[in-house]
């Protein structure tokens, strides 16, 4: 008899954690990914800094799932989900189209960067979701350094050594410290006409506060450690527009040659093809179950669901939304198969956390509030406990005790193309 | 009064050991690199098969030399050299050009891969010099058992799962064995349609024998532990052509989807701009003090110089002979300013070593000659000690042993595009 076939499309933690529970279980289940690997993606901000180098956050989805084998991986990108017809449209890294058939989904595809329809910032402006946005963002900021070095201009110096982060959550939060620490300490002495201590690092938020998840105590202990790096923190500060030389907000212009963007998101554009009901970024409304409504066997996990919750808000796009969304709704899954009746998805908030620099962070846990060098102990072995595989584990441990004790950062290499675009002034 | 300026061009093992012995001497140095890094090339090879992450072989050249304050380093090529005029013309990585003054010269720009006038087989056959190519070579590879994975097509899927190394050279062979160890243990599990351990691997090799630079004795072993890992050694092989589908050699064709290039290599081009005497490979021929006829203020140091030595084969393109010349000719740069006479360069044989798998390695050093795991240790403590800076040798050390225990390769990510191109064939 034919197994069952389940196909998770993203190996995020969402897909990933899903997997784990099918693992040895009566049905034939299909990771599709369009990267070959599933990254810890809370540590992005530090590969994107020059702190860990890619390989330290991220496994082949292959290896992590290989003792099991009822799970088969395919490396391919999801074109298009027949709902009516349970079919997903698949274009291999062979360049072939194909169409594989599901007895149950799980739809786990994440969430890319978003612009609020203003695309042409991107070139400007990239963010920060992938392995290659990272070392792009990477390139960036490390080339700024080199060509200020040698800039005669001192206004076109002082764009090149100002680094604007837009949007004030944990990416832009963490972005803006580790880009803080890398200025004042790590290539302080690395330079000779240019004093990287003083580059300017500015972190634009349009709402009242940065953080704004976390409880107004933390809110205001992060702006301190931030300015504590040296990092302007400007509230109430929208973006109107982003070129190739600055940003101009609400408050004048800011020139600068670097400005990274942890500003908004939005749903992968895979969730168009469903032709069900989806929320203004664009994410699938969902049933308690995480089924999607009329589909029983297709299932929303992670930062594509828009979950039903009391207050309207729904869910936070974080790790911990995604790995106990991936296991409830595999466990659905396994459930109906036995005949057993469905549950409603209860999210346990096990806290939220963020890091600022080198010695101080934020935790949120329950009525617990930690910040300064206590918050930055929890969010470490925190990280730590939940990093994917015990080899990234010690490798990242012994990166950050080295880059501890001796204020540098290993991974400061310029991969690519070593010019930055040009500026649009003469 | 202002110190004589030494520009080096090239922050390799020639540049690099030269601006140490330059470090809080009474000149000024300004090392001129394209790329902000020093490489420890002997182990790009490991970075090109993901056993290595880039950044564990690499320092930023900035920061290897930031403790000396008369040393300065500039991001940027070296588009020509004029000796008449002691002046260098750079491209800077903000786009703009300039032009240096210098007193004294030394020339370290090194060498890239050459296909012997054939330059369209570089897209089908990628050499390995830099970490970008280590990393389009990892992706190509890695990329080609995730095609061959959903491949319907026997023909094709064999293709796929089979990779040529051209030249039997110590480059070609390190890839040979690396992608035999990856193929044979690290990736063996993780596939379910294909078996990678099927995978073929062919070294092929126009002479005689391979590793040719070594004793027979130790050519013979070293071609006995490629076969242990499964790699079909061909020698008296010569290659006629590469395209997108394949090899064709005079022994006929080997239909292949994954060319590796390990057989020629070529002096930057820089040197056509010099106007002086060059050999067939482009490389300078220098006096035996390492400077240009005529020109006693410039050296060229490293795999650029042509050495007239009493064979008249010159000098092997290793490590080695880098560092000796390039500290040598720094010497004689301080020689020279103390009103010293020159002396002529004599190249100090350490031995020859290289590494096939994960315990059989060669090593030739003076009299002896150790093959299998006895070799292995040997390159294992070699490479391991003259790996520049503390970090990286820790960080490789623990690398290594977690792959050794565990047959793992860390680094096993796709980055960039993750599709093949297409092949010619339907």
């Amino acid at each position: 008899m034919a197994y069952p076939h389940v196909i998770v499309v993203g190996g995020g933690f969402a897909g990933l954690y899903a997997s784990r529970v099918f693992a040895d279980q009566p049905v034939k289940v299909t990771v599709v990914d369009r990267a070959n690997y599933h990254l810890f993606q809370p540590l992005l901000y530090q590969v994107a800094t020059a702190g860990l180098s890619a390989p330290d956050i991220a496994s082949p989805i292959r290896h992590l799932t290989a003792k099991a084998p009822n799970i088969e991986v395919r490396l391919a990108e999801v074109t298009r989900v027949d709902l009516a017809n349970k079919k997903v449209s698949l274009r291999e890294a062979s360049g072939d189209d194909q169409q594989l058939s599901y007895d149950f989904l799980l739809l786990a595809a994440g969430v890319r960067h978003s612009y609020f329809g203003h695309d042409d910032w991107e070139e400007f402006a990239p963010g920060l979701k992938s392995l290659d946005d990272a070392l792009e963002i990477r390139r960036r900021v490390l080339l700024a350094f080199e060509a200020a070095e040698t800039c005669e201009d001192p206004a076109h110096r002082d764009a090149l050594l100002t680094f604007v982060v837009v949007g004030g959550g944990p990416t832009g939060v963490e972005l803006a410290g580790a880009l803080g620490e890398l200025s004042r300490f790590t290539v302080a002495r690395d330079f000779r006409a240019i004093d990287p201590t003083r580059a300017k690092i500015i972190l634009v938020e349009a709402g009242p506060r940065i953080l704004s998840g976390f409880p107004e105590k933390l809110s205001t202990a992060a702006q301190f450690s931030l300015r504590e790096l040296g990092v302007d923190v400007r509230v109430g500060t929208a973006v109107s527009d982003i070129t190739a030389d600055g940003v101009h907000t609400a408050n004048g212009f800011i020139a600068s040659r670097t400005v990274l963007w942890g500003a908004g998101v939005a749903a992968a554009p895979l969730t168009k093809t469903l032709g069900v009901e989806l929320d203004r970024a664009g994410r699938v409304k969902v049933e308690k179950d995480l089924s999607i409504p009329g589909h029983p066997e297709a299932f929303v996990v992670g930062d594509l669901a828009a979950f039903p919750t009391a207050d309207g808000r729904g869910l936070p796009g974080v790790a911990q939304v995604a790995i106990q969304g991936g296991r409830f709704a595999a466990r659905q899954i396994l459930a109906t198969l036995d005949k057993q009746p469905r549950a409603g998805f209860v999210y346990n908030d096990k806290g939220n956390m963020a890091t600022i620099g080198r010695a101080s962070g934020l935790a949120h846990i329950g009525r617990i509030q930690l910040s300064g060098f206590l918050g930055w102990l929890g969010w470490l072995l925190v990280h730590l406990v939940f990093l994917i595989g015990f080899r990234n584990r010690l490798q990242v441990l012994l990166e950050w005790a080295w880059a501890w004790f001796t204020f540098q950062r290993g991974a400061r290499l310029i991969l690519g193309q070593s010019s930055l675009p040009p500026s649009k002034k003469p």
